[in-house]
């Protein structure tokens, strides 16, 4: 049976990332009628940040050569441990159960934000693949960073999540589609972008409609 | 008058880029006797996550083609938006009174702590300057990430920060001085790395002292 989770990040209620990832999860749940479907709003209900009993377990599980997160418990033994693992447990059990990760995402000052990367650092754990799993990236951001843009050099949130799927979560299939540009309806002088932050948000949606399955 | 602000984002409170940012901290108050010094512990004391109000101050920011942070306060309007500007104003406040900003951070994933990124995302304004200013990076990581080594290319800290400081804050003076392996400690398969990270942490702890001015 397949099954979804989706991760929201922004802040803003109203948002494109989160309009491309509604529009992902509308387009799967009408082509898996069956499916288990999990969302978290990672800025509604922010992810607390590590604590330093989280990095004891982290230290235990490194330490015992433990590469299966159904053993990590193993090593929870202190009170302080028993609290972190609380927090990470319902994180990692959703985020093993998904065949595919759906996350909604602005660019933050060139990387992802800080509400995604605290989810991240909750539920990572030494050597842990989520090899054959699928992540899909809807993003936005205000500029423009494509390929050959004077930007794209910053951009430090698709490259750091591709190579931290693939070195770390050993994750191949990640996808990402981004509206760009949006500062154009707030910003005078990309005013004369407007048109451009409207093809890619157009472009995007129906590449969302192209990558679901 | 010079003045070091310096920040600390490792959850842990032993931790190897807390040795080396105190290090730091204590030559240059030797250096500098009548210096200013303030501290901010981003771990103990974690930064909250941007509010929706935040972005509105943002985008008014924005709008307004507002560059000097002194004039923030005057697109301050409704409550939410005073209680965003409320966490923001003493971070921001100490950032800007700096001439030297000192960040003891580990790599968490390959990138910033979540600690790290959420101070970083309430500072950053658009278009905002901190040139003349000078940013030493007192890092640690877990693995070896030198040049030329298999894992440099998942560096996404440095190059982060780097990138970020230059691109966005218009920051050229920035310093980054590494302890690396301090999984061998923890982790048996790196058992046989342990003297690389003891060369490591004696030539940061002298790399420290060499930088600071």
């Amino acid at each position: 049976m397949s099954s979804l989770l989706q991760l929201d990040a922004s802040v803003r209620r109203r948002s494109f990332s989160r309009t491309l990832s509604a529009h992902f999860a509308d387009q799967w749940k009408a082509a898996h009628p069956g499916g288990t479907y999990r969302y978290r709003d990672l800025a509604a209900h922010p992810v607390p940040h590590l604590t330093e009993a989280w990095t004891e377990i982290c230290d235990a599980v490194l330490s015992a050569g433990i590469t299966d997160p159904g053993q990590y418990p193993s090593v929870v033994a202190t009170p302080a441990q028993q609290a972190a693992w609380a927090v990470v447990e319902p994180l990692l059990t959703e985020l093993v159960a998904a065949d595919t990760v759906l996350i909604g995402t602005p660019m933050y000052n060139f990387s992802v934000p800080a509400t995604l990367k605290a989810w991240l650092d909750q539920v990572t754990f030494p050597r842990m693949s989520l090899r054959g799993r699928r992540f899909v990236i809807a993003g936005a951001r205000g500029g423009t960073y494509r390929p050959g843009s004077p930007r794209a050099p910053f951009d430090h949130e698709e490259r750091y999540l591709r190579d931290f799927l693939a070195g770390h979560f050993d994750v191949e299939d990640v996808v990402f589609v981004h509206v760009e540009l949006t500062n154009a309806l707030v910003d005078p002088r990309l005013a004369d972008r407007r048109d451009a932050h409207e093809s890619s948000l157009a472009a995007a949606l129906t590449r969302i409609e192209e990558v679901v399955r």
